[in-house]
């Protein structure tokens, strides 16, 4: 039985109390935050506190805060004998202070109100400062997921950035790609099936080797066109820098 | 019993042939390329021609060729009874010349060599310039798709510049985000939980709605820390349009 305390109350806070919970080998002994309203998710639930100077000791003290606040978290785990790790992508293990047996376990996926995730494919990111409190991380991420990584903390951050061109940046291709319907009476979902198949084409090829479009076989027609077709000019911006971008990847000529 | 000839052997003739000939309610008379070998796909199932003064009626007779080459094309069917109708979305009507029943029924997918694809999940666009033409279109599409759409020349334009940033942008951003994870020894399918929740979210939240990240919330020191992590140019450069144009969708102070 591992036993976890929680400290945050925001959206990996809750799905990962949620994962946890109906995992017997695992025992969520309190959640803690500062916010009450967002506590009564856990209130009847399990021990809920917003005092930070009452935190139970447990075997491993997880704090899912937003990055800024890891370190002034961490200070009130001073002491502690259980393992103290964080869960964000961008900080690195040094934030969580000298004094604790330091570690990470972070989820890489984002998580939304409402929205359930299948944690059993969601990759755990691990990391620890010795075998043993490597070994009880790997253990909790095991019970919660078919794919565990040891990553060192530089090479998180490499992923969080990889993961804001995956994620974030993409969704913002998809909603200019919306915007553009909307402006000519046309429904989003008409793109939903292509939109899929681009992700699902993965399985198969390499993104290198899946590209295609105008700016792949240098059409400058088609190009032109389509700059002429767009009024706003950060996204006209967006096409001919991502045009360039690619072209140079596949050796056209500027 | 709908009758039809196929112009072109590329991956879309390719595609639409492999579907129609499933169908008992289609008829593939004859299907004409230029290319030898690539109509030796055809070959032993169909009636196949490289001379495209020998080209039969039919129903409809589809132009499946790249955009340079449909009027082309176009030009050797005048004097057909049938509907022709070419499969391009970046092509107006009026390139199929002024003399034939002009069409358009363009299937909205990206079509590799060798992936195949649920037609009946593919939405067609068709266009005609008279009703009865319109409707055999329809009848076609109907006998292929669950997603039949009439759009007209100027929302098709609209698509397919729409489909740019939905296909051809996010698989770059997907070569990118896989380039940083092999610098950094790290495996591209970490990312694919994460790239599959970003697609699957928008059957539940427009993607206006979805956007998350350091851009959206202006988180500085993040976006820095990224932009310092980045060698390309490119990549720099992508990161901070990107960027400034979420900052400006959510009216984050630039």
């Amino acid at each position: 039985m591992i036993s976890i305390v929680i400290l945050g109350t925001g959206n990996v806070a809750k799905h990962l109390f949620d994962v946890f919970r109906d995992i017997n080998e695992i025992n969520v002994l309190q959640v803690l935050g500062r916010n009450k309203h967002k506590l009564s998710y856990f209130k009847d639930k399990v021990a809920t506190s917003t005092d930070f100077s009452k935190i139970v000791d447990a075997d491993i003290l997880l704090i899912a805060v937003s990055d800024d606040a890891v370190a002034e978290v961490a200070q009130f785990l001073t002491g502690k004998k259980g393992v103290v790790a964080h869960t964000s992508g961008n900080v690195p293990i040094a934030a969580l202070g000298h004094k604790s047996r330091r570690g990470v376990f972070y989820p890489l996926q984002s998580f939304s109100e409402g929205k359930p995730i299948d944690f059993k494919k969601v990759p755990i990111c691990i990391e620890a400062e010795n075998k043993v409190d490597l070994k009880s991380l790997q253990e909790l991420a095991q019970l919660v997921s078919f794919q565990v990584h040891e990553i060192s903390s530089n090479q998180r951050k490499s992923i969080h950035l990889a993961a804001v061109f995956a994620n974030n940046f993409t969704n913002h291709l998809f909603a200019i790609a919306g915007e553009i319907c909307a402006d000519n009476d046309l429904p989003f979902s008409i793109l939903a099936p292509l939109i899929k198949e681009t992700v699902e084409k993965l399985d198969y090829l390499p993104p290198i080797e899946a590209q295609t479009g105008p700016a792949k076989r240098n059409d400058v027609k088609t190009m032109e066109s389509h700059l002429n077709q767009l009024k706003n000019k950060n996204y006209q911006d967006i096409y001919s820098l991502l045009s360039k971008s690619i072209k140079e990847k596949y050796g056209q000529k500027l």
